[in-house]
């Protein structure tokens, strides 16, 4: 059966094509899409995610903004690496879903609360704001959620800092919160998502596919691609939020590591760092892991299979 | 025309008393009341909230429960000051109100949001919980709001440590919120409720009115004042909260002085610290004051006054 | 008998008072005096202490030079308050005096060492470097040490923060290790400086002693006044390190509190505040003590009469 | 020419062997040894330097005893990875030698201060109070010496928290003031020491070496193999402390990696962490390398051959 999914996000370059990915793969039963702000304002990205719906051709699923700022800190965004839409490269179309009126932080409470214990596993692609608000404002979603899988952090790597990631570091607290519930979180870091470089093959394969969500997404990849060689050093681009939603498909198409992770809030140096102990073996109430190894070949296999399933979209 | 508050509370027999002063003074328009975890848990501050407003005869105004913890720590209550149930000491009788549906976050979002601007004064005596996630929820209440007027913290003063109060210390990172948004706050901490203490005289004054809401706000300072001797060494107990909705109604009945005042949220020793800077004159865009002197006299016509106005309920 | 005591100071303007309190005073055994970066460079400070020397005609007492930076953090001068030679105002005279050999944490030491257990008091009137070190060194001098009676810190008052003091906040791992360690520990801090104020009476009397050195201070005290007015809006200097030296003069010029004092190393808003805590009477083991309040005329009567002792030197 | 070095530590199994190696290597010019409090107090650690030194047959160097305690925090020592006496497992012998009257602080500053420019390498292999101390004390020492090599902290590698190592986490502010110091530092820390592991095959060739410290050796690898598996799980124990020694011998036999290292002061999952920054290629004026791969074999075959030149040492 499908795996049921709300997805959390700042289109943001890797969150379309996670959009993408979780649309087209077979596997996944997207029941709502909620932005929040990160790698833009939320303004920009909340019509990104409409504008991505529309190329998809995703309908029948509401979609809700949520915060625009963190919990304590001030807002920070990436314009220099997604520009200043937060979806730079591509010409957008103009979004033609409405949004759903209520607030994201009701939407996922809502949709929790409506399904089964067990049912819905949460996959946030972004700060970690609103997941955070809807655990405190409705504490019963974290024993109904079946798990939390999550692109950020990192458990060696850091982008933001020499050792925290943006997603964390944006809203330490939020991370805080949703890390320290007793829900299961996988932590799909940057030790795993630099594994998922989109090398010029990568490209070739997607071109290769030939719709206008193709495209798309070569037009995405080109940009960032830019954008992290220019801040970053990456001679290919890692695309991060899809592997979220990869695992979330098929978990062996990584392998995981079970061990305690919990957030720096009071580091000079170290804030928002996802702190995991590797020290021992992780005890039997561990309720975290960590991705670790990205079977390259299977991942890109999925995005160009979800690529295929969608075809060409009518505008 | 009468002040319209939203009172978010804990009570906690100093809440308690403040919702009489609030039902019982002519100057205040009480709208909701709002529960909290604070002093004791938020199942047991929001039954409380309830057999009190049975006691004080509030009808027609909606309740509604909040937060069950703090934004990011675990939660701390104090049964040393407050009992086991949050208001030991009367015997409670049975709420016959019920409960709002709404969450409270709600509840202070749709009141504020449903009134004109500049209309709705919040007043917190509690922790911040609520009011920091309704700001993180609906940013719009922060410039709706007329004024923020909360008991908590201290400039000088402290009792949950040397330098930091209860209702600040239990959700820093809330306090941290409200204190930093744009809206006026006015903070009745300890160095002014430290000055409005429950003498014999006072409490003689009280027991003079003779009725039933008096006779039990007698017994909440039997009990308050012999825990405030026995775990902070009071001669008499600080009847903080009452200040708080005291100052709404009348502005004149203290002191204030216009200071920045931020929220320490790393200090090993100053963890909630409303960190007050006197150094130089408060700059003019400071949204911030601290009250600092009582007319002690004024005050406690005040809640005298607002018992006898309310004079004997029917059960 | 007279007080036996090491002056480790950073003049400064109102450490060069300090000094000639110290030496004009019957009370006072002046057995060495160590100089620490602070108010500026190790290397300023010490040739003003040296230039002060000859004009209080200091002869046969060691000064020795220390630690030319904080512990931890990076070197933090105060040229707005005391210029860029760390005494401007007046017109220095070429030293006389050579420096000790030694460097000041030796000193310390070696003076601590050769005294019987109890007899000498230790007065920093600077950043707590040289004290700190020494201590660490060798561990034995904080037993045989009478007392510490320093200028720094406050327990409601700050100056290079809202609630720290500059002597503390440039080196607070220094005056963490001070506090902690078990000597008495009495802190003269701003509470108790603030009081000091060197008005247009005070200066008047000083004038009226009519000797070279006199003058000297009516010269540091027009800069110093200056200066204070513009930095700190000040009307009137406060003269803070002779108020260390007058308690040890005479106690009964300054009322104390016993209170335990911890120094705060983490916080954002509170690095380097002397967190004191009042909330109990302190427990017998306290050895911390915090100046209160000034007894002002006796305390400017000690200065006048010092200065009046030394009289005229020859330069 | 041998490398001239001073050997601070804290003996300690490893840092026994770390002698035996600096001993018997002849690219080794052994000027000094100092001790410091770390795996246990500095009285008992100090008395297992000489104890060494007699086993090993050391004459004419002088051992200088320093600091009993961290610079800020409180003592914490390693009983359950070196026993009571910090080297429990064999039999020690009573020193012969005497202490150097210095205290180690002097005796590193004299020593490096009395010879040239760039001939004097550090190796600390345990809390880097000392070497702190000295850096404050002399500032001069620092472009004066060659480079410091020292074993502690890790970029990947925690032992004593997640994130931190022993001999770094015991005093944080002094390993701050050692890594910003801007002389060159090598970091061989935990992801090469752990890198070192006695196996038993090693253990064979140390036992095949025949003498009498060939055997102390291995009394002390027996010990210390059996906390190595109680305490943290290790099948072999690392053998820390000789890696550092065998870095100045040969920088061959291992492979390093230059980037910005800075110790967290604050953070409270990463205080001490030495927080390592991989992101980009290393600035031009980086000072500080990380070790980060053994050439295990010739590691072990310096550790023999020391041995071997050791021989049997008349007692």
């Amino acid at each position: 059966m499908a795996k049921k999914i709300i997805l959390d996000c700042d289109p943001g370059h890797d969150d379309a094509i996670a959009m993408l990915l979780a649309h087209g793969n077979p596997d996944i039963d997207l029941l709502a899409v909620t932005t929040v702000v990160g790698n833009q304002t939320l303004e920009k990205v909340t019509r990104n995610a409409l504008s991505v719906a529309r190329i998809a051709g995703i309908t029948g699923v509401p979609f809700a903004a949520g915060c625009p700022r963190p919990l304590v800190r001030a807002v920070e965004t990436a314009p220099d690496i997604h520009g200043e839409t937060g979806l730079d490269g591509p010409v957008l179309p103009e979004p033609t879903l409405e949004l759903d009126r209520r607030h994201a932080v009701d939407l996922i409470i809502d949709t929790v609360m409506s399904h089964e214990p067990g049912e819905i596993t949460i996959v946030p692609t972004a700060g970690l704001t609103n997941i955070a608000l809807a655990a405190r404002k409705e504490p019963r979603i974290v024993e109904r959620v079946r798990e939390v899988v999550l692109m950020g952090g990192g458990y060696h790597e850091g982008n933001w800092s020499a050792v925290a990631e943006f997603n964390i570091i944006i809203d330490p607290e939020a991370a805080h919160i949703v890390f320290n519930e007793s829900w299961p979180v996988t932590m799909v870091g940057l030790d795993l998502t630099h594994q998922a470089l989109a090398t010029p093959e990568v490209a070739g394969r997607i071109a290769a596919v030939g719709t206008g969500p193709a495209k798309f997404v070569g037009e995405l990849l080109d940009f960032f691609g830019a954008t992290y060689k220019e801040a970053q050093g990456f001679a290919h681009p890692p695309v991060h939020d899809p592997c979220a939603v990869a695992y979330v498909i098929d978990p062996s198409v990584m392998t995981v590591r079970k061990a305690p992770v919990d957030i720096e809030l009071r580091g000079t140096l170290t804030l928002g760092m996802t702190v995991t102990d590797f020290r021992a073996p992780a005890p039997d109430d561990c309720h975290t892991q960590v991705a670790v190894e990205l079977d390259r070949e299977r991942f890109w296999d999925l995005v160009v299979d979800a690529l295929e399933r969608i075809g060409d979209v009518e505008a």
